[in-house]
């Protein structure tokens, strides 16, 4: 079998850990897989060497003196390529830490990073899109039996710039180079078991998923960001490769995000999630003509702020009300964007009200798509609880309530046990 | 001007340090010059690096079972291409860095590390040799009127591995890219402010020397490896390219290492220096008959010790007396492999005598071509203050002796003193 695994910052947080994923690395080996090891950098590397960026940006004093571009204007992008080909050092250290210690326990190995790596990005510096990977080095160092170790979370530009992927860069790193060489598997070792059907933390009989759909781990992100980057999932989608989530800590079998099939079908709900980041805006009394909606949403986009839940209510006489959803972190930012709206600001019977305090419930699963009264159920379930629902929005295999933030957590729990989550669904193999 | 700078570990050794480099190049940079800047790991990286490496090595176990090559076979290259590649790491922080520092002080800049260099090496992964230049993406980011840091230290073999050029290879690496490139000069910047008629501290009357020849600073290598790697000298000599030491803490003219010309040999002695890391060996009584010279160093030749000065008395009588000085460090391992030489482990009247402690001291000036005489005062000095010469070996621009160490420094005092090389040469600009 030919398989990728990938090991986050904290499995390669110090020698001894690299020592433990060597170890663990060898025995695959030996069993006979083929292996090629895609690292993270060392657990507060990356976070160290970003401190020092920020710290020469920020304090150093600008000189400039009209011959010379300003610091902002030579700044954004030349920044962006140097911070890249700073933050990209962490994962070439671990890399090769973890070749050494293969190589040690008798394991040949030989790391690969940067250029050897041959994964191509387009320009976008710190957040950067695989466009290819050449796999032939990768190939060349598996033909003379070697575990592969690559460097995590970066790429070439067609320039020849190193260029980073993102946060959590290394999950997409590991997939795409699954896809570049069709290996069977691609693993991502981290330090929880699994994807659960709902945070553990809050819901104690959360049960661990066995095998979920790539739309599915998709819709639940705010349960799979714990464990592994969306994105990865994306191309993993994207490209058919299996992901398999597990533990790097034991060997027990984790969660296998796969393509859909026809089992999966019979579960009607997968997973339930909780997220607590969104803060809730209504526009009330607004002018019911054309052009109204699409000038609250544009000024949002152009402030850089993510829409998420929207609901416009039938309109009744000539005004109407919309309600949505954005970033917490936004909300204060947006109310001050959207007050400056000329029918917002000129209109004393247009309103901006804003409540940060919200929970957004998500109900997913693909087989939604076969069965109705999802909703149904969900709202006996949250009314059973007394809980109000301020929103609700649903696509073809979510739907989505907000609550009072105050009853987010009962709500997850309500909802966890409605449809049945704590137990293993009977006859379908897919969990 | 074309000028090529080099700044060691210490010069880029904390972000306060690097901001100070930043501020001197964009000056530099402002003044009209075009400018490569080749620099050191932070200081302390590369031994931090280093260490995680040997702790990877040396305490985990090897678990060869027949199956797998052991470890001390997959070892040696395998570890020696993850050291490179671990190694490396520690410039293209401080390159990055730099670049950081000079784009926010608003002289763009960019580094170059990796491959991004076109230095390419032989394969000797943690020692590698230079093999040529391709300055195209240099030449790139020169014409975009950028400043370009290069990590030094570092290039890649013909298979794409990255290898390192040794201990002070940066040095190396920038007196390479002088040559690429045709700088004009090649700046090493220091934390002294140049090459020494002897060492400071022993002679407190030595004197800043303007300007030396390739010869005569590879000559006097132990005064100059404080200063710069000599490696990198003797690639300048070989391509002619003009190398200044000076210090990076202030501006002034350090000693400029350029071709002989005929001024220099106006100056008989342009140095004196003193090492105290060697150690005598006297093989007494040796069988006068051909191939015993030849066993003795081909003993030792094979056991990686290097001879340095070689004295062998006339024969009388069929037998004959070799004295040589071998590294103080590889004295005891010298004394047992010669010891179990057929022609001394089996005739009791021959001998082997060590003594470790001697000081070697070396007289240096190209003008010695054309002067004669420069032993004879060198013994009348050494006569005069009562010490006694136990060896003398002589080459085209050089005479050195040994002492007993105790003299080692009186012995310094009295050549620097006797060659007048406290005060400046009259008539030669030379120095």
């Amino acid at each position: 079998m030919l398989v990728v695994q990938k090991y986050g910052g904290s499995s390669v947080g110090d020698l001894d850990r690299i020592r433990v994923v060597a170890d663990r690395c060898a025995r695959r080996r030996r069993a006979g897989d083929d292996l090629v090891v895609v690292v993270s950098a060392m657990a507060g590397q990356t976070d160290h060497l970003i401190s020092m960026a920020n710290e020469l940006v920020t304090t150093s004093q600008s000189e400039s003196d009209g011959q010379w571009i300003s610091s902002a204007r030579v700044g954004d992008n030349a920044h962006q390529r140097e911070l890249s080909q700073l933050m990209s050092t962490g994962e070439k250290v671990s890399a090769a830490l973890l070749s050494m210690a293969l190589n040690e326990a008798g394991c040949p190995a030989a790391s690969l990073v940067g250029h050897q790596l041959g994964l191509r990005t387009d320009r976008q510096f710190t957040n950067a899109r695989i466009t290819g990977i050449e796999q032939s080095q990768v190939r060349r160092e598996l033909d003379k039996g070697r575990v592969v170790v690559c460097a995590g979370f970066q790429g070439l530009d067609p320039e020849g710039n190193i260029t980073t992927l993102g946060r959590g860069g290394s999950d997409t790193s590991a997939v795409a180079m699954a896809v570049a060489i069709g290996a069977d598997v691609c693993e991502i070792l981290t330090d929880v078991d699994g994807v659960y059907t709902t945070d553990p933390r809050v819901v104690s009989d959360a049960r661990k998923i066995p095998r979920i759909c790539y739309e599915e781990m998709i819709e639940l992100a705010s349960l799979g960001t714990k464990v592994l980057q969306i994105r990865s999932v994306e191309f993993a989608m994207k490209y058919g490769v299996a992901v398999h989530v597990r533990s790097s800590l034991n060997t027990n079998e984790g969660t296998m995000i796969v393509p859909e099939d026809e089992s999966m079908e019979k579960v009607v709900v997968r997973g339930v999630a909780l997220d607590r980041s969104e803060a809730k805006v209504t526009v009330t009394n607004c002018p019911d003509v054309p052009g109204t909606v699409a000038k609250l949403f544009g000024v949002l986009g152009r402030a850089g702020v993510v829409v998420d839940m929207i609901i416009q209510n039938a309109s009744r006489s000539r005004r109407t009300d919309v309600t949505f959803t954005v970033p917490r972190a936004d909300l204060t930012s947006s109310v001050e964007q959207l007050s400056q709206i000329d029918f917002i600001a000129d209109d004393a019977e247009v309103g901006v009200l804003s409540d940060p305090e919200i929970s957004k419930i998500s109900i997913v699963g693909v087989g939604m798509r076969s069965h109705t009264g999802v909703a149904a159920r969900a709202f006996e379930a949250l009314a059973n609880e007394g809980i109000n629902v301020q929103m609700v929005s649903t696509s073809e295999i979510k739907v989505s309530v907000v609550v009072a933030a105050k009853y987010g957590e009962l709500a997850l729990r309500a909802l966890h046990d409605a449809f049945g989550l704590a137990e293993a669904p009977r006859g379908a193999d897919g969990g």
